[in-house]
């Protein structure tokens, strides 16, 4: 990991650096005077051959400096033999060589004084250990020299702005249009080259572009955090297969946060089949998905799943804000898409609330007799057949009622002339309005591609689909979860290594109980206990599935007990029994990898695992934080009360998930799981508690 | 309804109807050899004109008579001044009268010898009691001449063979291509239009397209029944979104499976806000979407969400068979969209297996070095550059491994002539075979037109997302339910109105007790069954939120809590304790409209709606569909024996399930629920029981 500066000012170097590095100067990067090509191709069909060939005609301000030995000229412009041949200062090199020359390349532009090398070549870390050496020969000569080095197995830079063309991605071939203030980082360049395609082709240029590969130095969270700070970006797309430092990616979000730059990020490689896949692509593991979760909702970060999904919530993110709720209004010209797109959004926990009377009241003046006006509210064809361009004053009285977060037009055979009409005047109402707007177009994209075009240069982006427009309007919902309030407590003092020492230090009861070595032992502790007590094996982990813990033990039967459960090869504890209640699950794992520690609470029990009813923060937690954790629980009414009965000790649980959550803090605690917590009227009890130490422990 | 007939016979009429009715000759509708255009404008601009202009110009056949009192010749047509006089027989009437008229429109056309009269006028049921008022009168005149009537509230009928276009959809104006082999039936015109026209923009013209509207008289199941049996339809799309008759439904797809002939429904209104709006839409209720579920399950139907998923279902269905388990192979451009694609198959159950050695062997002498053979199969846009055209070959290669039942293609940046040849190489390798295909192109549309164009023709629809392309692979799995295995057991003999008496009549234990209207009865009772008894107040629905229930009151207390418990209204029920064990949910609702009954079962108790751990089957169930439908539930384990747990009685359980399932089937009974069920090691009590009779009870 190379993130050697980690400051915010958007001057163009990062100068509040955690390291000695002095941070680097990114502007030089994106704004070069001085490109050079190294082992630039003279082969036209070559894709290698584009960088240079854009370079030269479309109007790149720089100078360009093709390196070949093969050649005087190349593109009509002079061509250097080597780099150490170009005269004067070098700002970017791009390095067209294969991966055992790409370490020699970096050390020539550093002689050179570049700030960075471009290494395109693939056959490095994601083939095999030969490829891992020759990328660390590659790191070490940008140590050695300072040069920054983007890639290797990348497809570079393409900076609009600049018409800085570093790249050879064919997505870049299109004619430049205007720059949209988007940007897209990410590490895999087949997937940035569909956004810029995709972008371009809806009338959008992307402002800055960077494809990261392998990332042996330049991370993608390290230009991105530049990227955000810079005023002509105004939301900065990313793709992400692994995040190796969780601390690099926080500082993103939150710089990007505090620059009012909008950011949307993709991340592949959460499912089992794609986690094998994203090893085999970039030869590196996927980390935990829930930290990574939990942080970018923190900083509000948009989190979408699909390539089409990246680019439409960039869309609206450029002019349009993020819907503060989860209240949708449906505004159609067919009563059957009305009513999917209601389907589609009750499925992803959106709500399509009723409008209030007078919006209604407002609406039956322009809406055609045959049509709806609740929500979805159905505007019939016929509105369009009067020619009274109605529309746009729908949408914006829909928007004006209070119970409207966001706004979903769908259209169907809404067409040509009548379709531009519409989205004139769509685009036209929603104009600095506080309410979002996406747009379900069901016709032929030919018959409406003026208008489409119009719609999308508004930031209204428009989808073929209202499953899928319905589902982006879902991933902008901005709602802080319960670790959002969370204060930073004091941390808590050295921590024991014993399970039960550590529950009596941050202060979680447990049941009476000691450690037995021998069944006589069990059998005295047992009387001093006095009743039926619960015997449990120390050491297996899933002890129940052997047949380790015994419930409800007669004092006549302890001793034999006892000696069984020593036979199973540790000691025995002995323990008074627990009092009947809701059984939950505790438990916070440490971050690793720079990100911070998960707090999951759940139903607990033998059945943790069928249940699934879990909940999860970043820690610490507050009371507060705590409580609204256990309330995202299904469970929650059998702890409040459901149906009469009596409510459990909630206060009880809130103190024990706080003092887990700080617990969770200790640099030593890589694990931390009561299961289960016993939350009867009275109290709570912990039966059971696994501790697991990280490597640093004191 | 006007489900007057119920044959198959493809030769246009519907022959073993139930009803006395002769059967409807379809085959005029579709082939006229006279249409009367009743009102037919002279407006051009007006879309109503559009069916009279589409008709005289683009190749209909058969005799097109406008009616018009005001015109001598329309469209180039003679014109006649009323449907009585024009001469020879009639065939179709469409009529463009307002909604007031159409009865009488009805009525001349039964004189004139009509088979059917397409009504487009809205202004019916749909806008409240005078317009369903004039509905009734529409129905009347259709039940009095014998003519069929489409509509009102609709778009009307393309039928592509004949070119009869008698509908106004401006979807329809297209210059026509070549006829699919898929027909769309839906009651939404707006809707059918979005599927017409972006069908046509693909290359794709609809052999059939109805818009049934309000549905007086024709309903979709009956149009829909007799276009699964015609000979040049091989899938037929269906927007649904009220089904009156459940029976009909069943009819359809019954009739589809056994004609060989691909169904895929979208049915919407499903959710809250759906089935408001539905009802604002079409005035009609949605009802219960289970037994909707069950049957599409039982007769292999492909259910979908989407209008976008409908048409590339059926694009699908034309020319690939469906998908006979969940296992599907990427094989992607770009590694990035291979985990993408392995992210999303996961979350929607569908399985990435990694493909067998000898397959890995055949492809890496194909893939380039730097791709991955395991699956997602990852080609790199070097095996583009190399020219070689290997594409076909690999997909093919994978296509034959014995764990593949569908292949995903992934296409990131390949446009132009690359494009068109690996959609040729693609299709060319797919066809005939057994594994079908979906492909995400990852590019702008504009740059892959041609290729895109070649996919659909062959059936291989193309998507411009990974996430919606997934969607409809796992739409299209086939896989039958418990039900599908079910016997038809001879019906339960007649059953008893109380709820306790109808368990001892089906079978099903429950804990000894019998009713006290007396605190001294309730004694007397306890005393008899010895040891501390359960009360329950007998009346109120559910008991414990009103305190109604008492667990285990010592034989000293009964008389007193019984005495508590009569004083909320009702009887109180004195029985044994019931056993330790786990509390399921066993109950069925009968159908109605048609329905057939279904079971559901689940975790039961105080939490049921908590965990909301349901499995739902069409009633009656065997053994072995009952015990198919417990393994279900994720609760599954807690029965079979959990953890080292031993197993409950399990085959007691599905005795009961059995018993409610065929309890279910008797007409009288509207609903019976066992909750809970107690299934203990030994055997299963039901302690509590609800049955609802319907109005048919004897």
């Amino acid at each position: 990991m190379a993130d050697t500066a980690s400051g915010t000012d958007p001057s163009g170097t990062l100068s509040d650096s955690p390291s000695d590095s002095p941070g680097t100067d990114w502007e030089r990067v994106l704004n070069p005077r001085t490109v050079v090509i190294l082992g630039a191709s003279g082969r036209a069909d070559n894709p290698m051959a584009r960088p240079l060939r854009w370079l030269a005609e479309r109007g790149f301000a720089g100078r360009v400096v093709p390196v070949n030995p093969k050649y005087d000229e190349l593109a009509g412009l002079p061509c250097a033999a080597s780099l150490a041949d170009v005269e004067g200062p070098v700002d970017l090199v791009l390095a067209m060589v294969p991966a055992a020359r790409a370490a020699e390349a970096v050390q020539d532009a550093g002689r050179a004084g570049a700030v960075a090398v471009i290494v395109f070549a693939s056959g490095f870390a994601e083939v095999g250990p030969e490829g891992a050496a020759l990328q660390e020969e590659l790191v070490a000569a940008a140590r050695e020299t300072g040069v920054r080095v983007f890639g290797p197995n990348c497809q570079g830079i393409v900076h609009t702005p600049s018409r800085l063309f570093a790249s050879f991605s064919a997505a870049a071939e299109r004619p430049l249009t205007e720059s949209s203030g988007i940007a897209y980082v990410g590490q895999s360049g087949a997937i940035g080259g569909s956004v810029l395609d995709l972008a371009a082709e809806r009338g959008l240029d992307l402002t800055t572009w960077v494809s990261t590969g392998n990332q042996a130095d330049v991370d993608l969270t390290e230009i991105g955090r530049y990227l955000v700070c810079r005023p002509e970006i105004s939301v900065l797309a990313v793709y992400v297969e692994n995040l190796r430092d969780g601390a690099a990616y926080a500082r993103m979000a939150e710089t990007a946060a505090a620059h009012g730059t909008a950011l949307v990020v993709l991340r592949s490689g959460r499912s089992a089949a794609g986690k094998r896949a994203a090893v085999s692509h970039t030869g590196a593991m996927v980390g935990d998905d829930t930290a990574f979760r939990l942080v970018s909702r923190r900083h509000g970060v948009v989190l979408v799943d699909d390539v089409e999904e990246l680019l439409a919530a960039a869309t609206m993110l450029r002019g349009q804000p993020r819907p503060t709720g989860r209240g949708v209004a449906a505004v159609t010209t067919s009563g059957g898409a009305g009513i999917l797109a209601a389907d589609r959004c009750e499925g992803l926990g959106l709500r399509l609330p009723e409008l209030a009377p007078e919006t209604q009241e407002k609406l039956a003046r322009l809406v055609p007799e045959f049509g709806a006006l609740a929500n979805p509210v159905d505007v019939t064809a016929q509105l369009f057949n009067r020619g009274d361009r109605a529309f746009g004053e729908v949408c914006a009285i829909v928007c004006a009622d209070p119970s409207v977060d966001s706004l979903l037009v769908l259209v169907t055979m809404v067409t040509g002339q009548e379709a531009v009409a519409l989205a004139e005047d769509l685009a036209a109402a929603m104009r600095g309005g506080p309410v979002p707007c996406a747009v379900a177009w069901l016709a032929g994209p030919d018959r409406t591609v003026e208008a489409r075009a119009l719609l999308t240069a508004a930031g209204i982006p428009v989808f073929g689909s209202v499953a899928v427009a319905s589902r982006v309007l879902a991933e902008l919902v901005r709602e802080p979860g319960p670790d959002a309030v969370a204060a930073a407590p004091a941390p808590p003092g050295p921590l024991p290594s014993d399970g039960w020492e550590l529950l009596d230090a941050i202060g979680v009861p447990r049941p009476e109980g000691r450690s037995a070595a021998t069944a006589e032992e069990a059998e005295r502790i047992a009387g001093e206990l006095g009743g039926p007590v619960v015997l449990k094996a120390e050491g297996p982990a899933h002890k129940s599935e052997v047949g380790g813990v015994r419930m409800d033990v007669p004092p006549a039967e302890v001793g034999q007990v006892a000696a069984e459960l020593l036979g199973l090869g540790g000691a025995v504890l002995v323990q008074r029994r627990a009092p009947a209640g809701l059984e939950l699950l505790v438990g916070a794992t440490s971050g690793g990898d720079g990100w911070p520690p998960v707090v999951t609470v759940g139903l607990g029990g033998v059945a943790t695992e069928i249940h699934r009813d879990l909940a999860t923060a970043l820690a610490p937690l507050d009371r507060d934080a705590a409580r609204a954790l256990l309330r995202e629980l299904r469970s929650w009414p059998l702890l409040a009360g459901h149906r009469g009965a009596e409510p459990l000790a909630v206060d009880a649980a809130v103190d024990a998930i706080v003092a887990v959550s700080r617990a969770a803090t200790d640099p030593t605690v890589a694990e931390l799981e009561i299961n289960p917590l016993i939350v009867g009227r009275d109290g709570v009890v912990a039966v059971d508690v696994l501790v697991r130490r990280t490597e640093e422990e004191r």
